[in-house]
């Protein structure tokens, strides 16, 4: 059973029945092959439960496809062929990695990476899943960060909707805000078999990450995750692998995933770097379509010179220092730097969760005028218990107003991204980005400054007498860009004298 | 002539005429001996014009003195008595390093520096002095740092009310905003005697000094400085040397002066590192009272390891972390650490000069609870053209007014001096403050949790289960201290979701 027309970067999807005796999640093989235009790509299938097995493509051209799908799930053997036709609109393709420090969809457009997180968005009510769809689409999110893995952590003790797995887990009724910390980790009264998943689990996270896509939003899985007491953080290699095949034949055919191997890496007792890299490579030499693949830190950076990371995916390792470290970051791994965590906006007691959103914000325009990618998230008390940050739902803060307008003046970039300016003194001060081509730089001259939380009340600026500039007076704040006219030569803007302000110059 | 009687650590003067034939400044000695309980000091007097010598000493105990004065500024010499009684109010001696951190006036009484930085306010109108002592007093700042060299900087062209060597200056009508840097650093046009002192200069300074004793404030002076168009900034040894002298022989019985040898030292063109050495050494060797002696930083740090330096006077050198910066600093110099220079308060447009009111006391109290002493200054544009971090005059921020309620907080410290306690882990994401003194710090369990720019709304704490802590909500911004109770073992504490808060607990 198969569509017989797709578009480019869509998903083709075979399902079929097959072999239901014995494991066969284990045991039993379904492989295929799809041939078209410049493609040859053999990939394995997977079993879905109730002896229906399937097997899952993206075509990364158009043009005609024809396939034969093979293995021991079924005595025949099949074989087809289909169209992929151009990519529908918002279709953009995979996001990778491009000029080292950037990131772009398959079709050339820029990706400007503007993401948050919610750990377990995905295994919350299907009201509560709609709305943070909703929310997402509104603030203008195109990431998100969340788990394949139930969560145990503090605000995130109630059951998920379902298991990854056949089986049942430890009494948690037992459990309190007070006490949770000693169920950390523990595995005792679980009962699972790691060898058979629970397929229910993984399509109802397929149909989030399609509705994900639906609205442009990026899908960063993360694989493991430290926050728990069901055992799935400390399951042997075999079982880890296991997994890891099984999250590749379903998720990976999705044009809208990535593989964040671990959140906070270094805080699993169980796993040492040796094993990361086993992870890392796995989905290195597995995933057909090469998805991004990042691996978070809590206290440390894992060594990103590793050829399995395709980018820094960053959580600040100083209070007070963080988004403004980029350039060291960039100039050590050589590669983009996403700021998966800087703490998140909100007012609990923590202080990875309580900044305020203008220095939410600050940290945004921080991070993207070194050309690095930021990434938001929410922790304030409730009534419902329902922290953004974990669960999705509604957003109470004041950041995720002010992404769009930023991500629309980063799309206004010349060329793909933005770097720091260096040659020019008067950048000492400020964030002065500058796009990443240089030759653009150069025929654009288009540079922003950012003054971050200083409040100049004028500027005097110094360019070449030759050439008029168009200037521009940017609130970041309060989403305002003002013309301030067309000079020359040495000139002075008046400025507002408020925190959060950047002004835009480029060639008239 | 000279006072019979007075008080400990006052000054003592002896002044006659003398020899005023030749240059008196250059060619003639004026030498004393002092003896009292404990101290035989024998110091050098100086020329103060008009065939007046004069001589000066600091009496450090109390008690009967005697003196003997000569030298060949007169064929006579001079011997006589005084009465040495206890200090009065607000005489505390002058200020000195105790146990390796921390800053204390010779009677022992800690001494929590709030400082701030007008660099020529002495070299301003009367009336001008006067309102800029009235705002040092009202303010509660206990140290300022100023030039005795007049100032050549954005927002300070003007001439001073005077030189302090005989001649005269360039011609600086030609001077304008535009082009003053032209000016910097030249020396045509300057006609000066560096072997005559203009006395009525430091006669006016010392009474400033004077002044600032009788509020209570510290007088950091800056010795050398390279805002300059008169060549004071690139003397020559000899010269310097001269000069030198001069100071120490007329200020160092001041009980409240302190030596800068520098203000940003890196920015001198003629003068290297074995110059600051042989001008920190200088002082060193030659200050019978040994009075605080620093050399402040543009760009980088001076080797603060040398024996003549007794704290680090620091600028910050990153734009994000500043005083945060503070334990490596104390880390690896092992000295008491002044945060000189943080950036001020205002609305000018250079980074230096721009930051809120709420970012400055942010920082005074981050330096605070790691034991570092913060400084201020403040660069609001003005109709006048005065700003205070160059003039004095009025205060036109919302800083200032916050310092008295710190300084009244950091004297309610056990013992003298706190620094960072790193041993509990919910200090991870504060400022978590203990005293210096540990054996105090244990008898009376005393914490300062500050949280910065984060804003917990509750938070949670585990002390010990068999003592009672006393709890309270310190907001430093709105300056109210609130009692939350008294508690023990694991017990929560609700607090106003704002920034800028810190709990305060200890010992019921």
């Amino acid at each position: 059973m198969y569509e017989k027309t797709i578009e480019q970067w869509g998903m083709f999807e075979w399902s079929g029945k097959g072999k239901s005796s014995g494991n066969p999640f284990a045991d039993v093989t379904i492989r295929g092959r799809f041939q078209g235009p410049g493609e040859d790509v053999t990939t394995e299938g997977f079993y879905d439960g109730d002896g229906v097995y399937k097997i899952r493509f993206m075509p990364r051209n158009q043009g005609h496809y024809t396939f034969q799908i093979g293995g021991d799930f079924s005595d025949e053997s099949f074989a087809g062929e289909f169209d992929v036709t151009a990519p529908g609109e918002g279709n953009h393709g995979p996001v990778s990695v491009c000029n080292t420090y950037c990131l772009q969809y398959a079709d050339g457009t820029p990706y400007y990476s503007i993401g948050t997180t919610c750990y377990v968005w995905e295994l919350q009510s299907d009201a509560l899943i709609e709305k943070t769809l909703q929310n997402l689409e509104k603030a203008g999110f195109n990431k998100i960060r969340f788990c394949i893995f139930p969560k145990h952590y503090d605000y995130n003790l109630r059951e998920p909707r379902s298991y990854p797995y056949e089986g049942t887990p430890m009494d948690s009724s037992v459990l309190t805000r007070e006490n949770f910390q000693e169920y950390t980790g523990k595995t005792e009264g679980n009962h699972w078999d790691f060898y058979r998943f629970n397929p229910a689990h993984f399509r109802h996270i397929e149909d989030c990450i399609r509705k994900l896509s639906a609205i442009g939003v990026e899908a960063d899985i993360i694989v493991f995750h430290p926050y728990d007491r069901w055992g799935f953080s400390s399951m042997s290699r075999a079982e880890d692998t296991f997994y890891m095949k099984y999250l590749i034949n379903r998720l990976s055919a999705f044009r809208n995933v990535w593989w964040a191997m671990a959140n906070e890496y270094d805080l699993f007792e169980e796993k040492n770097a040796a094993d990361w890299d086993y992870i890392g490579n796995y989905f290195m030499e597995h995933d057909p379509y090469q998805h991004l693949r990042s691996i978070h830190n809590c206290h440390e950076f894992f060594d990103h010179s590793k050829p399995w990371i395709t980018h820094v995916s960053a959580q600040r390792i100083d209070i007070y220092r963080t988004v403004e470290n980029t350039d060291e970051i960039r100039k050590t791994y050589q590669k983009p730097v996403i700021w998966d965590e800087i703490s998140y906006e909100g007012n609990i007691q923590f202080g990875w969760g309580n900044i305020t959103g203008e220095e939410m914000v600050r940290r945004f325009w921080e991070a993207s005028m070194r050309g690095a990618y930021p990434g938001h998230g929410e922790t304030y008390y409730n009534e419902e218990d329902i922290l953004w940050w974990s669960h999705g739902g509604d957003l109470h803060g004041e950041s995720h107003k002010r992404f769009a307008f930023l991500h629309r003046i980063l799309c206004e970039t010349p060329g793909n991204g933005l770097k720091i300016d260096t040659s020019r003194r008067d950048g000492w001060d400020c964030a002065l980005a500058m796009p990443a081509d240089e030759d653009l730089a150069e025929k654009t001259g288009y540079r922003i400054y950012y003054f971050s939380f200083m409040r100049p009340s004028l500027r005097d600026f110094t360019w070449a007498d030759d050439t008029s500039y168009r200037v521009e007076v940017i609130d970041t704040w309060n989403m305002t860009i003002t013309d301030a006219g067309v000079h020359r030569g040495t000139f002075r803007i008046q400025l507002p004298g408020r925190p959060y302000i950047a002004v835009r110059i480029r060639k008239a």
